[in-house]
């Protein structure tokens, strides 16, 4: 059985849009206008992937009025709609908090906001809620780190008694930025602890580029899996910080590992509902093909991982043959997957080089016709 | 009420032995040969600075024939026998591991020798079981970390069964070291997780040089209390790895950060566990004032963080007036508090400058004259 | 001599204007609408610490018609114009670099854009024209790193050749950010080779956010002034990245022992052309008393450091006494010089509580209420 | 041409002994207890590898009474001794530093050191003296950063007098270890101002492993070809500090990245006296395995960086095609080249898999069997 079969890449809408630094934010000819224009690019990157049937909304950049027709809209480009990520940090009312707010009106607002998350879902038939938190502080002192955690969880405890059956509230976490000294969900425990309190439908959200320097992130994949509250991934890379880079693009033997993990823990089996899905930025790079080349690096790393000889490492591991159980991983690693990766796209009718492909359809040269006027889609709509 | 008589610190017996790096350990006159004449060193200490009524003891560098004759020992010094720590590094068995081991006669080993930790704590009147594991594995492939964790849950239920009423199972963690590549217990949220599955006198141990670079530790100290897991402390300084430095020395305002948290969230109350013990390497300096240097940065770090005007600091901080939440926080910190310091030792009987009079008080001379053959201790023995 | 009467410390004209991150920028009632406003605000700093009598200027922020003019309205406020900021991040062209970029046209539009700034350094009587590069590349095989330091050498000859007799070039260096795979001029190896290839009037800038984690910044501010190559600092402090905290807020310590190496390398000598510069921003704190604070942090750790006695540091150095050495240094630290700093303004005329005073002065009422329409400046303009 | 022909990995003697962490020394059987065993098994890996014909010696660790014999018994094994790597760290006189060091007495007896080593490099025929020292301090006013940095200037002078014609002194830095504050020779840029003092032959010796968490390694590869001024590599790799596993192991694409600057900087070239050497610690992996896995994994990625097609990446690099200029260095990357490479050995009468090989050869069973008694050679010997 072919693991890449499992393997369904959720695309973020706002990965089409414009992005930047805090320096600049640079346009480029063919950007989208609206949240249609988004999804239809999406649609394209499954159309030449087969492997990103969903694409995800940001609300409320990607806010419209009837959401069923959106739905449609994205079925008849042959993707659907799925998680629904909100947004406390644009509106002035959220300078110092949203849901830790120690203003209970600011607060409710906040939560506000989460249920009409949820309405939309509701509307969608998406299956999760996404909640990443800018909350935190710049200065010492500038808050209560205790309060804050508590009215967090009170905050959240409220979100949840809304979240329906066939439905999961994921929350993300992040080591730093916006806030610069202390941030509401920082790290992995924090974020499994809120969701913890909450229940079953409560998961943790693991984005690759939100953690401290060093960081065994594969470890905290093996171990939340292990716990039964790894909800989602938030791929893209880094060198440095949140740097939102192509997944894969700064260190693929990371990835490599990351999707081992995933798969030695079940995240790739039948039943999981363990969702992947990409966050990125694509600052300089044109849209459509970084998240193309997003796609395909997850998947050959999942291809590569697949490789690993399970059994023989296991009698490596066992028998204390560092070397050998190393050389074992690493010979999946170093393995070429991309012939046999086109062999999986040609037996699903799928061009066998999907960037080529996308280069040769002229699909950008139209856009690029067509998008003219209008305001182009970024962060902030 | 000064918070100040509610600080107790527990002075590790290996602090006055020889440490060092991989690359040199030196060697300095009068260092002690035995447990008897590190306590004597630490209960000196304590004579200085009536604040380190306890000695932690390491098994098997402490190990001695009649733990009831060293209680006594202790006790004539003045002081009592705190924490024990068990050590499953330096055996050659536990090249691959120990209570994570792939080989269950090792587990029972490492099992075996928590257990005999627990009779000496039977015979001292120890409280706390400290378990810090060299645990990890140092290249990708060499073990399965999903199957570690599991046995690393299995090993210690069963020592845990054996913690007695008035006994804790303390789990530290640390980022990396010696492990390099992985390690099985490297942050907060895993001993969390064992801690947890364990039950109420399990709890969490957290040594300030163990975190990634950037880590903000207050915020972890804050989750801790938050949710009553926070057991004990292992303080020192770092810069870059796990340095093992006078606590204090490298970045004093943190440490004026996190005993503001302490305070916040109760750890100094009257009737709370938690536990503040010191873990330090003078590889350089001279041990026994390195110890109570030690001793008096944790107090007067304390005793700036106890003058932070809390109620003000609500008012600003529920006003969202950061400069001025700030300013509150900091004026607490850029008190000086060493003439007050100075006071509450003289109101003691305690000299009131303890580097001072210890270094007048020929103890350094004695020991130096007596302790001559020999072997100077050291983390080897 | 009080070392604190050399200390004047230069003020950003931007740090007046909005600031955010790349998630959100908060706008604040009084911001200026234009640089005639922002001198007004600098202006007001100085006039409540007596010690910020420049102000630096960014172009194309703070473009004006005439300079004679607008140095005459800094003169009237009783400040004057200080370094010319440089800005090759935000004009389209500059997306895959400015004095480094392959295109010679572009590289020469950089180069222009530099001359044009020392054609304004000759009106307004700057010394230092700043360049800080945001020239870097994002993904590895995007650039050629070697070809684009060599460009970078030649672009900066070319400059250098029109920096006149009583003016300097200083290069700034920097991490990450926004480039966040390469970054051209990335560590002070880097500007130090680069500036030392020109001349005696080409220097290195300092910003103390601009390091790796764990970067020791004292270290290089000593071997800079050993090398007499370090011309300026742009002040500011950060927990994680390049967060442009108010200097000092994050570890005060570590101002503290930057000051230290300053004194200690002539810094603030009589004859000494150091230049130092905040580059903050302000995101969610008032930005007038920001500043204030910032220039008030940099003198209470001058006018700690400045107590260290140096004669007994060095016999404690000297004689491995490595604790008495730290305590010489501690001390210095420790010590409340706020009674003297609030005496050392009253002699001058000065308030002696600036953060108190500006606030019991109507400034920003006044300027709240007048600034009310137009466009507030921020980075863009 | 196929650079691997120019590809020559000189082994570290120390390889083959033990090693550790502070923690704990493993010992395994067979260990090398003289340098003349160690160079037997440094012989081994040249013999299974043929990349492999130099043996680094580190003094006082190797000294031997006959160097000239020392060289006869290498040249019998089919290898050469190469680099001096001189040791100032494991003397009770250095506790406070060597070149550094206050005392005069102390640092000529250093200085005499390193007179000693070049002496045994006029015996042996070696090319380079390394320097590496662990000169620094552990506490904020421990030492005075900036007479520390004049008196290393003066310590390495007097040594470079006593470098011959054909011999080079190159000088390595380290972020930090066994110093906790402040290293004396940090990074690339101390290493590279105080080398440019001293004359042609000396150099920049860069170790992968001693740099700042995100260093941009390959920058500073092609900064010091730039400048002509890199003279050898210290290769290993790391997840955290100075981990120093097997190079390659934590990070492949690093080492691609790496080795591509090497050859784009001429480092490979015929003239090029760019020296590449192992350094690690086989801490709980086999020894000999160890060093042949290291030497593939540097020729592995050798030929990959020399699969990137030059012309292609310059033309999508000056275009700004971002996507295609990495899918050009990507490609290179994934290729596999081990197919490639067991030919490449079996042309040159080379085992086509030097791991299976040498695991087949009985090598190891033999000097398990006769290297019995003795003391195992580790860092003390």
């Amino acid at each position: 059985m072919n693991l890449l079969d499992n393997v369904a890449i959720e695309l973020p809408s706002w990965a089409f849009g414009n992005s930047g630094t805090r320096f600049k934010v640079f346009g480029t000819p063919g950007t989208p206008r609206t949240v249609e224009e988004k999804i239809a690019d999406a649609a394209t990157v499954h159309r030449f992937t087969g492997m990103a049937p969903t694409v995800a909304l940001h609300i409320p950049w990607d806010r419209v009025d009837d959401y069923t027709a959106l739905a449609a809209h994205a079925a008849e480009h042959g993707v659907s709609l799925g998680t629904v990520n909100s947004n406390t940090f644009q509106d002035d009312d959220y300078k110092f908090g949203s849901l830790t707010h120690v203003d209970k009106m600011v607060r409710q607002k906040a939560i506000d906001h989460h249920l009409a998350c949820i309405e939309i879902m509701n509307q969608t038939g998406s299956q999760d809620l996404k909640i990443w938190l800018a909350d935190g502080t710049n200065y010492p002192g500038q808050g209560d780190i205790r309060g804050r955690q508590d009215r967090l969880a009170e905050s959240l405890a409220t979100i949840y008694q809304h979240i329906g059956e066939g439905q999961r509230m994921v929350l993300e976490y992040k080591f730093f930025e916006p806030a610069m000294y202390m941030t509401d969900v920082p790290d992995w425990g924090t974020s499994y602890v809120q969701v913890s309190a909450l229940g079953e439908r409560a998961k943790v959200c693991l984005d690759t580029g939100h953690h401290a320097p060093g960081t065994n992130i594969e470890f905290i994949v093996a171990q939340l899996l292990r716990l039964g509250k790894l909800g989602s991934f938030d791929f893209n890379s880094r060198f440095y910080a949140d740097d939102d880079l192509i997944v894969g693009a700064a260190d693929p033997f990371q990835l490599f590992r990351i999707m081992f993990e995933v798969i030695r823990g079940g995240g790739l089996d039948a039943g999981s509902d363990l969702s992947l899905m990409l966050d990125q930025c694509h600052n300089v790079e044109a849209k459509i093909p970084g998240q193309i080349r997003s796609v395909l690096n997850v998947a050959e790393m999942t291809a590569r991982a697949q490789l690993v000889d399970a059994d023989a490492l296991a009698v490596a591991q066992e028998s204390g043959d560092v070397l050998g159980a190393n050389e074992i991983f690493m010979d999946a690693f170093y393995t070429d997957v991309r012939p046999a990766m086109a062999q999986w796209r040609a037996d699903r009718g799928l061009p066998e080089h999907p960037m080529r492909a996308f280069a040769e359809s002229g699909y950008q040269d139209t856009v690029d016709a067509e998008r003219v006027g209008g305001t182009q889609s970024s962060w902030g709509a």
